[in-house]
């Protein structure tokens, strides 16, 4: 499958400003904008946040929600001049996990889904795996795949870039002959 | 307010020679140096490290210690050919939060006091932020506000470095025309 | 002492492709290879696992178990011609540090052999120092061991690789007169 899109990951921390990175890159273009949540409003607070973080990012951004199905959605909403932005991938993968997914499953649909995109995907995740390994049995298997999870999709992506203090540390880039 | 001095950052794990290299950057100029301590002596374990690590700076440092007021700390003490180290911004923060500062407010002073600073500022941070979720609130709002900090300092700062295995790796490097 | 080896560092978080790039790069020479495997079976799970990984590697391959005697197993095997993988240092120091030894003489110990090398030595370490300081004491001593390795190691290596999502960034890169 030979696709048109582009890749970018986007790795940091907590608070590194990734989100807004990718959500800048993303408004640099004259695509249209697709805001993939993973994020699920569990509470009135968290549905409080969702609403100020969708009303900030303004009106050329489209909003769809997408805790599990992520491969699907990016499939269905492929197109060639779109972005679609992924925030977050550690956030579907621990839906994935609570909802007891096959993450080896759900990985393969979302690398082969991103492989053959059309639109300009553009995935922000945390970098996890950086501190004392947990104490707690959940949490390690949490961290090894959120590494497993970020080399797949580091290795069909076009670009990667380590996100820190707000500024990018390019880890991967290649140029494709149909620039987006 | 035009600055002539110079604000570079260092932002690196636990242990991984941030202090050294900035340390090691500070005496390669003819500035007067100045050891901007955040970092308080609550019992005599911690007194006597404080008091061994000043003799191992040498007779070149002064030390001043800022375990709070440290934007006041750098307006009163800036000056042009002057470096002041400040070491480090994790434990200033940590003392804010303790004492139960308004963060956003101190942030803002710092970020003014680091914009307009005639002095070369060097400032050693802990990334805290690529490690699982802490399951303590505390924690969990430290790492946000450290990501935060981080960010708004590199934003005027003239350089960040990643610090790891004691070698450095440029986040940011923009020239001035005062070089100091 | 001149040597004629080379010594490789790779660095990188959990599960982020560190020890599969530095078996690639082993395979990638025409030397003999050795596997110094720094894990130990403690129960027939990890022996399972063990065995696996054996498999895996191929008729390449050695192994040679060095759980707490790095310094020596290098010195011992010690050749022109030869390439020998640790995998990996964040468990010798676990293992160090559970049988009581004397961690500060056993860093010297393993970089005097480093750096009088003939062979080349990759070594895979975990960077465990950038998440929230660890509540226990056990935890806080063995990130800061784990970062003072990781300097004195990253002085005497000719690179130093930082790992994430299996890429890789360079750290430090020295070329040598003998390359391998």
């Amino acid at each position: 499958m030979q696709r048109s899109g582009r890749v970018i990951l986007y790795l940091g921390g907590a608070r590194s400003g990734k989100s807004r990175l990718a959500q800048i890159r993303a408004e640099s273009t004259a695509n249209e904008l697709i805001y993939v949540a993973t994020g699920q409003a569990g509470d009135a607070e968290m549905a409080r946040r969702i609403r100020q973080h969708r009303a900030e990012r303004g009106e050329r951004w489209r909003t769809i929600e997408a805790p599990l199905d992520l491969p699907q959605t990016l499939i269905q909403n492929d197109a060639v001049r779109r972005t679609l932005l992924v925030d977050c991938l550690t956030l579907w993968l621990s839906n994935l996990m609570l909802a007891e997914y096959d993450i080896r499953k759900a990985r393969r649909s979302l690398v082969d889904a991103l492989a053959a995109s059309n639109s300009t995907v553009l995935l922000v995740s945390n970098e996890v795996g950086m501190g004392i390994v947990p104490d707690n049995t959940l949490a390690r298997r949490f961290r090894d795949e959120a590494g497993w999870l970020h080399q797949k999709i580091a290795a069909v992506a076009d670009e990667v870039w380590l996100v820190m203090a707000g500024l990018l540390l390019p880890l991967k880039n290649e140029r494709s002959m149909i620039e987006s």
